[in-house]
Order: C-alpha cells, then sequence, then structure tokens
C-alpha cells in the first residue's frame, strides 16, 4: 500500500489517499493514444477509461460523507459564489477526497484544471468519474515521466484559457509555469501550495526575490499541522506497526527519536499500549518537556542495546546510522515516522557481509553474519504513508484549508498580500476548525458581547494572535 | 495556605512560595521605628527581626539545593561576572527562592536592593538572612500600604546610588520610577517583568510611546508558560481539590471551562484519576483539540445539572454566573484555575436569600433556600495559588528566567532592544530549560556538524524559530 | 491529622475517618467521673461531653449526604425490620460516618452498644449526638488502656442485656468477650470483623478448632478491597505526598515496590501525572502484568541511587533496609503506603551517626554525616491513613458491606454458617456495589428472561461464581 | 485472515496463529490417496506434502525465537527428561507455534502423534517440517470433514501404541476415543484441554459421573487468561478495527457492551486513543468499576443513536438487536470481541428490505431504505481472530502453559489428582510467568528467609492462595 516515488521527488512529504484499488487494467494502450468522449461529447481530458465513471462517482460519494466540511462550505459559500471567475490549474494526488475538493471549488464558481503530482497515485476511476463530470483532468495510474509533464503541460496551455490561481502539491507545477510560462504570472492572484518541499522551494524563491505573486503556505496552517502530525501519528505508529509485524506492545521497549509533534504523538500512543518509551531530543525545551510527560530522555547509545523498536521522528539526517544498528539486539524494528527518509542510513545496509530478507511487503529482515537480524520496515521511508492509512478525516482537514486559502486569495483586497509567502490568517485556521466540529458532535461556546469586550476580541474570532501556535496538552 | 491581596491588586497573579510559615510574632513595633544592624555594622536595610537571620539561612540553603539551574548558572557564569556593574532594583515577592536568585545575581556581579511586591508575602527570616548578606532589603510581613511604597522608595531614592536595571514583578516600582524618578530612566539599561499585568503596563506604555527603555516580558517565555500552566495546573488541581474538599475523583463528572494550557492540564489529571470531563471552549481550534484528546466538547448548560465539579480555566469574565449555579446539583464544587477572580461571578451569590457557611479555611459552603449548597473555593480566587503550593521546580524556572533576562538586557550590544517589550530570545529559553535537565538525569543529544548543516541550524541552537511555541502532546 | 496507635496495636489497619476536629477540651474531668443524662434522661453511656451533641448531629447529616447506600438500605429495607431483634455489641472507630451505620442498624430493628476501637480516633461531638439519640455509647477521644477495656466491659457487661451479634474492628471486643465472658457465645449469632488483624486472628482460632460462632471477613469482599486498596491509593498516594512534600510529580524516578492492588493504583496515578515508576514484584504473574501496564521490572539495588520517591506497598517486612537508605540519593522521598510499618527498616536509622530533624507533621529528614538527607514520611507508618484522609465513599462501601453482613449473619437459616471463618456471600458484594452505582448516575443493564437462561444465571445475581475476585483493568 | 470454522465449531475459540501463507497448492491429489516418506523413510503420517519440509523448517526457527519460554524449558528440564515414557495425542491447531511446543514435549522425552483440531487452520509447510523430523502428523489444510475424524482415528487407532496422555483443544479428540475407544482411558493418566468449549465439555462429563481421568483446564490458568483478553485485547482491538475500516480514533463515541477483561482492555485502549467511551454492564461490581476507571455506565438504548463505533464484549446472546441497528446513525461501526458469534443479532440483518453490500474482506455495509449504512465486521463473529492477529508471545504462553500441564499430570503421585477437572496449580501458573520476565529483561526480587517466614509462603512460590484471581490496576 506504499505510495509510490513521483518523478521530482517532491511530493512525497504530502498524503495521498491509501491508494488506488483500481487493478492494473489488462489495456495497454496510453490515454495519451486514445479518443474519449464523455457522455456530453465532451472531449478535453485525458485519462485511463472514462468507462470507470460510475465505479468512481461512487468512490466519491463515499468520500462526500466523511468530508462534512467540504459539503457544508458548498452550501454556506454557494449563495456568494466566492469563486466565480476564478480559473484554477491544479496539480494533486487525484484521488477521491480530491474530487470532492474539486467539485466544491466548481460549486462555488471556479472552473477547473487538473493533473497528477505523483505518477502512481492516480485513482482511474475517480478520473474518469470527474471528467465524465465535466471536469478537464490529465492523469492515470503509471504515467510515465514525459507523460507527468506533458499532463501539466496540457492543463496550463490552453487556447483561450489562462488560469488565475495555483492549487500546488510539491511545487512542480508552479515550477513547469516558471520555466515555460513566466508570463501567465501576470494574471495569476496567488498560488496555495500544500507540501513541505513545495512550500520550501516557494521561500527560496521569495528569498531570491523571484516570487512574483503571493503565495500560501496551507501546509503550516495550525489545524493541519496537528492532524497531520499529532493526532494521525498516534493512531498511524500503533497502525503501521501492527499491520507490518504484528509485535505485541505491552512490555516492549521503545526510543522515539526526537520529540516534536510526532514524537509526541507515537510516545504517548505507545506508552498508552504498554510499552516502555525512551526519548531523545537535541532541543532542551522539548526535552524537558519529555521529562515532564514522564519519558526518560536518554541519547541512543545508552538504550540502544536493549530496545526492541526505534522510531525516527527528527526530520533530521543519518539519526540511526550503522553503528547503532550493530549494536540493536536481535529482532529490533526499526521505522521512520519524521519527514523524510534520510532518517536511517539505510544506505550504510547495503553492504556485502549484511543479507536482506523480504518477508513481507514493506518488511525487510536484514541479517547479520552471526544470524542476529533487525527488522526494517519500508526500507526506511516514512511508515506512516507507505504501511498506514491516512484516515479521509485528515484528508478532509487538507482539502478545507486549500479551499479557504483559495478563497482568501482570491477575494482579497488589493495590496492585502504581496509578493511573499503567507501563513493561512488565524480566522481561516479557526474556520477550518469550526467546520469539522460538527463531525463530533461538538457544541462551541459563543462569547457575550461584554465577555468579547472584556478579552478585546471580536465574537467571531480570531480567537488568538497570529502567532500563536496552539499548544496542545 | 492563601497569599493575600497586594496593596495594587497587580501582583497576584505572580507566584510567591507557599507562604511563610514565621509566626506573627509578638513584637508590635513597626519596622519603620526600629534600628538595626546586621553582625557586620550594616544598617542599610529594614525588616522586621535580623536575629532571624540563622534561621532564614537554613531555608535559603534548602531552596538551593532545589534550585540547581541558579547555582548551576553561579558556576558557569561566574568567572565572567556577567552582571559586573549592574545595579539592580527589584520588587518581588521575598521568599527563600527569591533569596537563591538575589545571591546568583550577587554572586555575577550584581548589586542589588530589594522591597516587596506583595504586603503579606515576605518570609521575614529570609529577609533577615539577606540583610546579614549585606543586601539592602525593605520588606516584612504585614506592611501597610503606606509602608509598601515607603519601602519601594528607600530601594531606588539612595545617595550615590542609582539603579541601571529593573527587576519588577506587577509593575508597581516602574510605575513609581516612572512617577517619582523618570530621569533615573536616563542610566537604566532595561526592565525585566514577571507578570501578566505588568506586562500589560508596558505594551500599554509602548503602544502609547512612553515606554523609555528596553523591557523584557519573562512571562511568556516558553519554557515558564509550560511550566506555570500546564505542567503546574496538572498537579494542582488535584492537590487544590484534595486539600480543600478531600473528594474522591474516581467517577465524578467534572466540566472544565475553556481548553488552553491550564485547561488541557486540569483535564488530563482528572481523566486519568478517573472523572469524566466535560470540556467548554470558544476557540474553534482548540475545541477541536480537546475532541481529539477524547473529551465531550458542551455548552456549561448542557451539563451544569449533572456535573459534580467546576472548573473555570478560561481568562475570561462571567463564565459561571447566578443562572448556573442555581441548576447545579447538591454538593456540586466550584473553583477557579484561570487568570482571575473574575471568572466566577461570586458577588451575585451575596444575595440575602443566600446563606454562606465557611466550613474550613478556603472552602465555603453557599446554601439554598431549599437547603441545596453548592461549595465554593476560595471565594472564586485562584485555586491553585490559594489552596496548593507551587513547587520550588517551577519557581526554580521563573528566577532562572529573569536571570538569564538581566543577563541579556545589560550586556546587550547598542540597537539589539529599542523602546519596546520583547520576549526573551529563544536560545535564551532554551538555555532555562537545559539547565533543568540535570535534575531529571535527562541526557541531550548533539547535533553533528552534518546534521547542523542539514537542518541550517547552528549546533549550540537556538533550535526553533522565535514564533515557535513549543506545542506539547 | 495521623490516627494515633491504638492500644492493642490490632486496629490501626482499619481507616478511621479522618480524626477528630475537637479541641482538647479544657474540661480535665474523666469521663469516667461525670454523671451526665441526655434531654431523655437516659445515662446509660459514657462520653466526654453530652453538650457537644447539636454539633455532632450537624456533623451526622453531613455524613448522611455522603452515605446514599446506607440512607438507601434504611429506606428498602425498613418495612421489614430485618434486625428486629438483633442485639449489637460493636467496637469501631467512632466517627460520622460510623454514626450512620449505627443509625441505620437501629432503624432497621437493632438493639446496640458501642465502644473505640481506638483511643484517640473517637470524634467527641458525634459521641455525644449518638448518646443524646439514645445509644449506649463508651468511648472519647484520648482514652486511657484501663479507660479502653473498661468501655468495652461497659458495652457487654450489662444487666438484663446480653448482645446476640458482634460487630468488631481490630478483634478486641471479640478478644475480651472470649476471654472474660465465653458463655455468651452460646447466644451469639456471629461476628462480623473489618480488619485484617481482626481477621487473621479469627482464622487462627478457626484454625485451632476454638471458634465458636460463624464469623463474617467483610475485609475480603471484592468491592470492599478495590475502593481500601486500588481505588483509595490511587488517589492518596497523590494527595499524602503533595501535603507532605509539595513535591512535583513530573518527570521524577519513583520505585514501587510490590504490585498488588495498592501497588498498581500507586504506580498508575504516579505515571499518569509523568513520573518514570519502576516497579519490585516477588510473584511472577504480578511482575508479568507490571511488564504489560508498561513498568520497568527492577530488583530495587538496581534503581535506588536513581529515584527520586520509595513507596513500599507489599505487606511485607524489611522491604526497605539500612542499606538501601545508605545508597539513595539527596532528597529521596521514602514512605510506606503497605499494610504494616515494617516495610521499612526504620529503626536502623535510630543510630547516632544519623541526625532526624522534624521538618513538619509526619515528615522527618534524616540526615547523613556526609549532609545527605532523606525525607522520610509518617515515620515509615501508613502514608494514607497519617497524611491523608479516607473519602467518605470510601467508607460508605464498608460500613454498608458490614450493615449487609450483619443482615446475613443475623437471618441466615440453620446451618448455612458453621464454626468457620466466611467471606461476604457473592450476592451481597454485588448489592453493595449496586447500592453505589446511584451516584454516579449509572445505569446497570438488566438480563432479559432469554439471556440469563443462555448464561445459567439468575436476573438478580450473583453474575459470577464466589471464587471471582473480580479483576479489574 | 480469518480462521475457517472447525468441522464441530468448538475449536473456534481457541487461538490459531494468524493464518497459513501457503498458496493453494494445484495438486489436486487427496493427501490420503498419496504415498510419501520423509527423508529417512518413515511414512508413519499423513500430510500435503512433505517436500514443503525445508520451508517450514524456517517458519519454525523464527517461532523459536519468540517463544523462549518453551525453549527455556527444553534447556532446563531436558536433563531430567520429566516426559519420558509419555504417549501424547494431540489435536490442536497446526502451526509453527505449535511444532514448536511438539518439538519441546519431544525434548523432553515424549512420543507424540498429532492431528489437526480445525479444517482450515493447519500451515501445510509446518507439518511438512514436523513430517521430516519425525512426528506422526495427520493434518492438512482443507480436511473434508471425513478427513477431519480420520485423522484423528489415524492419531490414536495404531498398532503397538496407546497414548498415555491428551492434548486437546475443542474436545474433538476427547469425544472422539470416549466414542471409539473407551478402553484406552484406563491407560491415559490424563487430559489437558485449551478451549471453553472443550473445558464445558470436560466439566459436564465430570457432572454426569463419566469423567474417568484426570483433566486439566489450562484455559482458565490465571497468566493466559490475562493474555489472551486484556492484554491481547487491548491491542487486537484498536488493530482489528483499523484494519478494516481505517476508522479515526480521536473524538469517536464509543459504546463498550460488558466490563469484564476484554471490555477493560477495550475500553482503556480506546480511550487511551482519545475515543469517548461509554460501558454498558449487568453486574453491579463491574459497573461500578466502569465508573472508577472513568467510564459513564448507560444502557445501550441511552446512547445508540450518538456512538460511532459498537463492541460486544459480553459472552452473553442478543446484545445488540435489530431494534438498537435500526436505531444507529449513519456510518456507525459494529464488532464483537465477545465469546461467541451470538452477541449481535446478525441473523435479524438477513431481511429483504436490508441490502448488503460487501466492501472488503470481513467488511460488509449493511444499508437501510433511507440510505443508512451500518458497517458490520466480520459478519459478527470475532474480530480479533478474523481481522487481526494474535500475538506470538500470546501463544508462547499457552503453549507453555499446555506444556506444563502435561508434565504435571504425568508426574503427578498417585491419588493428586481425581477424576475432575482441574485448575493449573497456581506455582505452575507462577512458573509460566516466570519463564516469560527474560523477555521483558524484568528482574525479579527473591524473598529473603526472613521475609518468606513473616509473610508465611515458600521462597520459590506458591505466592498467592489458589483462588487468588490476580486481579490487576
Amino acid at each position: 500500500m506504499s505510495l509510490s516515488r513521483s518523478i521530482s521527488q517532491s511530493s512525497t512529504d504530502s498524503y495521498s489517499s491509501a491508494a488506488s484499488y483500481t487493478d492494473s487494467s489488462d489495456d495497454e494502450t496510453s490515454p495519451r493514444d486514445k479518443q474519449q468522449k464523455n457522455s456530453k461529447g465532451n472531449a478535453d481530458f485525458c485519462i485511463k477509461n472514462i468507462k470507470q465513471a460510475d465505479f468512481g462517482r461512487r468512490e466519491i460519494e463515499i468520500a462526500e460523507q466523511e468530508m462534512p466540511a467540504l459539503m457544508a462550505l458548498r452550501k454556506r459559500a454557494q449563495g456568494e459564489k466566492p469563486l466565480a471567475g476564478a480559473k484554477i490549474v491544479g496539480c494533486t494526488h487525484i484521488t477521491a477526497q480530491t474530487a470532492v475538493l474539486m467539485e466544491t471549488l466548481s460549486a462555488l464558481g471556479a472552473q477547473c484544471r487538473w493533473a497528477a503530482c505523483n505518477i502512481y497515485s492516480t485513482q482511474n476511476e475517480v478520473a474518469a468519474a470527474l471528467a465524465e463530470g465535466g471536469f478537464s483532468v490529465f492523469a492515470w495510474k503509471g504515467e510515465s515521466e514525459d507523460d507527468f509533464w506533458w499532463c501539466i503541460d496540457r492543463c496550463v496551455n490552453v487556447e483561450g484559457w489562462q488560469p488565475n490561481m495555483i492549487l500546488d502539491d510539491g511545487g512542480d507545477l508552479t515550477h513547469w509555469i516558471y520555466k515555460k510560462y513566466p508570463n501567465m504570472f501576470k494574471k495569476i492572484k496567488g498560488i496555495v501550495e500544500e507540501s513541505v518541499t513545495g512550500v520550501h522551494r516557494l521561500y527560496q524563491l521569495s528569498k531570491a526575490g523571484k516570487l512574483c505573486v503571493p503565495a500560501m503556505n496551507v501546509n503550516d496552517s495550525v489545524t493541519k499541522q496537528k492532524f497531520d502530525n499529532l493526532y494521525c501519528c498516534r493512531e498511524s505508529i500503533l497502525d503501521g506497526l501492527k499491520r507490518t509485524t504484528d509485535v505485541m506492545f505491552g512490555g516492549k521497549q521503545v526510543v522515539v527519536c526526537g520529540y516534536g509533534e510526532v514524537g509526541k504523538g507515537c510516545s504517548a500512543a505507545l506508552k498508552a499500549m504498554g510499552s516502555i518509551v525512551y526519548v531523545t531530543e537535541i532541543d532542551p525545551i522539548c526535552a524537558l518537556q519529555a521529562c515532564m510527560d514522564g519519558f526518560r530522555l536518554v541519547k541512543l547509545n545508552e538504550v540502544i542495546r536493549q530496545v526492541d523498536i526505534v522510531i525516527t521522528c527528527t526530520g533530521n539526517k543519518n539519526v540511526v546510522v550503522r553503528e547503532y544498528m550493530d549494536r540493536m539486539k536481535n529482532g529490533c524494528i526499526v521505522c521512520n515516522m519524521g519527514h523524510s527518509n534520510t532518517e536511517i542510513d539505510v544506505a550504510s545496509l547495503r553492504t556485502p557481509e549484511l543479507t536482506w530478507e523480504r518477508v513481507r511487503s514493506q518488511v525487510d529482515h536484514v541479517i547479520w553474519p552471526d544470524g542476529k537480524r533487525i527488522v526494517l520496515l519500508a526500507e526506511g521511508r516514512l511508515l506512516n504513508l507507505s504501511c498506514s492509512t491516512v484516515p479521509t478525516f485528515v484528508l478532509s482537514i487538507t482539502a478545507t484549508t486549500q479551499a479557504l486559502a483559495l478563497i482568501e486569495l482570491y477575494n482579497a483586497p488589493e495590496g492585502r498580500y504581496k509578493q511573499d509567502v503567507y501563513l493561512l490568517p488565524k480566522k481561516m485556521d479557526e474556520y477550518v476548525a469550526s467546520l469539522h466540529l460538527p463531525t463530533f458532535d461538538a457544541h462551541l461556546t459563543e462569547l457575550s458581547d461584554e465577555q468579547a469586550k472584556y478579552l478585546g476580541l471580536n465574537k467571531n474570532g480570531p480567537f488568538k494572535p497570529n502567532y500563536y501556535r496552539s499548544a496542545s496538552a
């Protein structure tokens, strides 16, 4: 259930849904060589097979049930059509959840053209349903690198249509327009970028003075961060370990490297399951938090001989190096929940004296000459993307954030945003959260006029200053 | 064990230690009317009774054992005397912990003159030990309002000595200098302010363009915030409730109003003890966190009839009003863990039809005509200050933060700080944390050169950007 | 707030309530030398001061509010008067909670005469209220040893009245009758014994073939055990430590010796507060449970140098010996939550080279020649009895169990109970639990006829076999 | 990954390991029609394919690494060969873990003949390895009912060999000998039975006076119970729900029916993951425990409209009936963690107006006419057996218990066991636990002579009376 590498390596850090269930079709013809039309005669798309549209529609309908925030947004904002006139070009994973987003944007008034940000992650049947619904989609599962850029180009390079908004995930689309059609930026009101890598590219552009439109970094919105990291990882660490190894957590000794949000989620979950958890940290403030949360703060070498599981959550490189792996005990499980595939020095295990044995999908035994084996998960890539699934609820938060960022940038009065990278305004961030409260039958308290005045707040928020990062207990 | 009201109402929001154990001395003479000298003949102080110095010294020595960070700071920074030449005037609670701070400042090269920020909180024997040690202290337990300002004035209005640094807790000292000796600010390099109220006053001065020196807001340093709020309240809610009511937590239904750091700490602690906890919130982001942490998010009126305990942690006013209290069940406990005494509308209970019965110190039964009684703690004032104690470890973090802020402001190169209010630099904040890690035998990991480069960080920190608020799990 | 030693040492293992708040009266006359009558002219009692009756009555009324089970029992069983004809002689702590029990027994038809099982634990004002209410009570706070036995004798040695039921706590009353009035057992239907020590004595009598009436061991009823041990200790360990030392739990290293119910409660509570907890055990089954619950299972000597707190919960002797205390670190807190005062070898600390310093009530610093001090709580006696309070809810469960045991033994058909020691029948145990559910607004599900048949159970219970010990998660 | 139904329905209540990985072989010949010999020429077995022996051997070797207790038993008891002369006939799931057990029994001196207790659960390659190793195994995956009994018969009906011990799982083997070869019991020293159903049958035989040899009920040993129920279910409820539905636990409302060990495990796990958990109970003692553990105790109808997940853990029938399912909200997940497939009235959902949609293996959507769908897992069968895996560690405890029970019964002196059903002696139960402690690097404390005497215990145990059920916190 792994997400495959994208061409540019850049979008691996955003989630796609749990991967497509579409079988490898036996039809070997490239979509680029096919002529397909939807039932209304429209042919402005390129997908695997328009006949899968019905199946894809059902997938979208199921996703709609779990994305109440977007559905509410459709209803609340529909009267005013806040995206009327918007021409959005998008490049994201193409899944049922994305489809719910696209149809929401459309309901709010936007025109959309879409490509995939990853050559493997497209759900063909969903693409078919979108094409049938009139969207110009250019994507299929198993694109070649050439296909990948061809699809992106077909989105932007159109007679008589020019985008005025960009929704990107990984920065490939933005990069393509910069390279091929820089003049387009004259009409573009802004870029909404989802991934760590894409955001990093935008900040570099901005630093270099080359960013020519405002960009919204939705990756770092508070709500999204909490869900992507703390809440999602708290569950996916258990899920990922169980699905791959069936390990029993009770009584196991575990070391968690890094005590940021991800490390906090992993540590709390394993402690709750009866594991004994050690933590390593470089930042004394996070380290002190680990202490107060009841974890022994150690250096990795102090516990490496005794632990049953090693989990990296640092965002750093070479946290678990060969020297440590040499000293692990037989059967030790090693996995990565951090931000990249650099945390575990997997390359150092590709040496002649060690034997690799693939025991299951995503599970390798690496065997030392003396027979000791360590259990390496997902070859050191992200466990939560490779061996677990991302709940639709988390994807719903991301998609809602993207939609609101598009609305904000598109409607912002002249001058509010300059040629810089912005975080989603606090109020919008709060709005994303509020749209998800009904899922939990949660009832928000409203400030009285007197209370709002006392606190110096607007009754409708924002309730915290922009710098507030919503620390949680 | 309550802390009494200070004259200015302003310093009630900072902690003093658990209050003095000194008995009301039978000596009724005002310290202002006494002539006292220490064993070296020095008479530049005004305290209750210099003979208590030995007893006070023992208290200080015990406190030293629990404040390893300041002791380490003495050692580490002593060679260089970073406060050589500093003339610090201070106005804080005068307790054993403060004494450890003052003697640390002195060891680092500073001269100090000190008054109390609260008319009741001075530990007389500690003041005696300080005077005996050569400090010019002007404070005793049970000052009159006139005494209070007289003491402050004695600190600043001295022949041949002029302060160049201010350490304040509540803003009264700063206010006095502004009012009486504005010219002093010419030589003053900065103000370090500890309390919410004092910080608020400084921001108002700054807004009004009247702040004439840099000020450091140490109240909002990340480390201090975490300990004052989350970690301290997690324990003091249990302690405060037990000491006052002996209530059994298991199975009790509790509503916690507000899910900021304090609410998070209270909710987590009570849940862990087997209580069923409901949460109210106004901010959708905090509300969503409450949901994900496993608490039902409700409006107060939905649960008010069924809960056994009501706890306010909002910083807001009139959160628990008479209407709610009318509907509480018999025996319901009501208390305030928030930022002021406004959260519970206690005034509304002072009506003829209700009977108040003081059943213990800090515990009142308020009795309705039908016999129903609610149990009001600390008359709606802060439970954690009134009915619990603040661990020395928390005071150690505050004191260390103050010391580092003084060092930073005093040594900052020209131009680093302007006439504005600043947060403690991230690196200093991290340093406070790191000085407290040895208490837990906690071992920090150091970045390798390669890793530091990869992350774009200095190996010695800061490890997070200044805006990072160190969210915790 | 400590409970003082009883004469016989035997009843220290049952709870009295938090101790009397009555001041040492200035009246120095012994109650035995006073002539007192209640308002109805009755003089068959001996207490401190009948004038305190009103005050005591209010205390009883407050206790009634927190003992709903006994109040419900009064109502439910009142019609039939199941104790009609019962003549109960009792020897227990005399507190407001006991008064609620006695008045319940009376309401159910019994006559009662009562003495105290502890020379210090009598609440004089409650005894006064009972005497005023017509009960023959012989007890006051501060009895001499001679008084103690005199009071017991006055209870049993009466003209024209002979007990037919015994309610004992510690076995002193039973012992006295065995010794002085063995013939009384001819009319006695049974003994209900509350304490560990008293139960132990009964089993010895039984083994020796000398037990001449049935006895009910209420100490080991499931419901009572869970509350006395697991649920009560989970809270009182935190309370006892805080009240005595103000220690902050977060990040502290703690070793809990013994992982029975008490050890489980202590470990869980401290873990929840952020402590790092180690466990020692002798029983491999309990040891394995500790592992699965996430605690490192160690021998004491492995961690004794590093821990901040040592807690004994073993029921064993010399668990913490001098050798270990020699190796503890400075400031280490040592306390006992187990069953006796033998767990910590306090005697070994009474040597010339060590200095004892009493720093607070119940807190001693024991100081080594090199200045190291350990903090010994309650001189090694039970922390939860000495430094914490027992919630009325727990006392309510005990009292309800006692009442039901008396009803059961008194009404049991000939032959159901022989001259042996019995546990409370499962069904009665369940009944005690069910009477306490309304406190939590808890709603029990009833079996349908079909389900009861399927499970082979009576719809009204018992729901578990007698041997079932109600393991909890 | 479901375990298939056995012929007799009776062994579904014991665990087999996670199912065989052997592919459906293309060889369609029945093993009964094949002639196979192992490499030593032995042909006294009947399995799928002897050529798979090498593959099976590797599986066994991996299992050995995770079953240290059996390996230790081999070493500790090997010198004395405590099973020398034992002729054991066994009928269990045939998996790698069973193979480790069989080879341990053999190493201890026993001769073994073995059949499968379930027609689908045999791992063919493991059976091959056993046959190659000289064991007389009669079992393959996908037996017919006739094959099933034929295999059992081949185990017992042998020229010149007669069993003197029985190891059974489900009671089919015992039943067969009773029916066909009752005379064999003359030489049989005892039966060890593993499953709930088999134990039930034995108790019925015993009641009817027809049990003619001692039998050991290993199902109810304390250690095994804790692991099968509390510790295993605490993890498998999360695993089972995630693998089937990918549901996010945070903020979800869940009702757990039944608060025995399984219910306690499920409730604790979900609470730890941020779910809001309600509990239903019929037994007031368990109900009170739920309250004290922080769960609202409700009747199912009070919460059925609002919950997201319903979990049954009662052992009862018709706990979730159609009436409740009619009122569940859209998307509600329903599953069974109890003892049988009767808890959810699945039959009531097989009506024309409801549509069933199989969305994944083990996951059905049942759709109401108005479009509401509930998500039924494993068709109401046991979730933890159908949709999760049983950790080898849990199987290790079971297998070790079986081995020790065989040793005990085989070596017991005449008269220790009569023709009755026995629990494993406490000391053996403790021994099972102690053999598993090294897995956790756990160090047991030993009693000193003085302590053992004080407690009245043997230094080597048993440490608790036989009736003690090892309640856990």
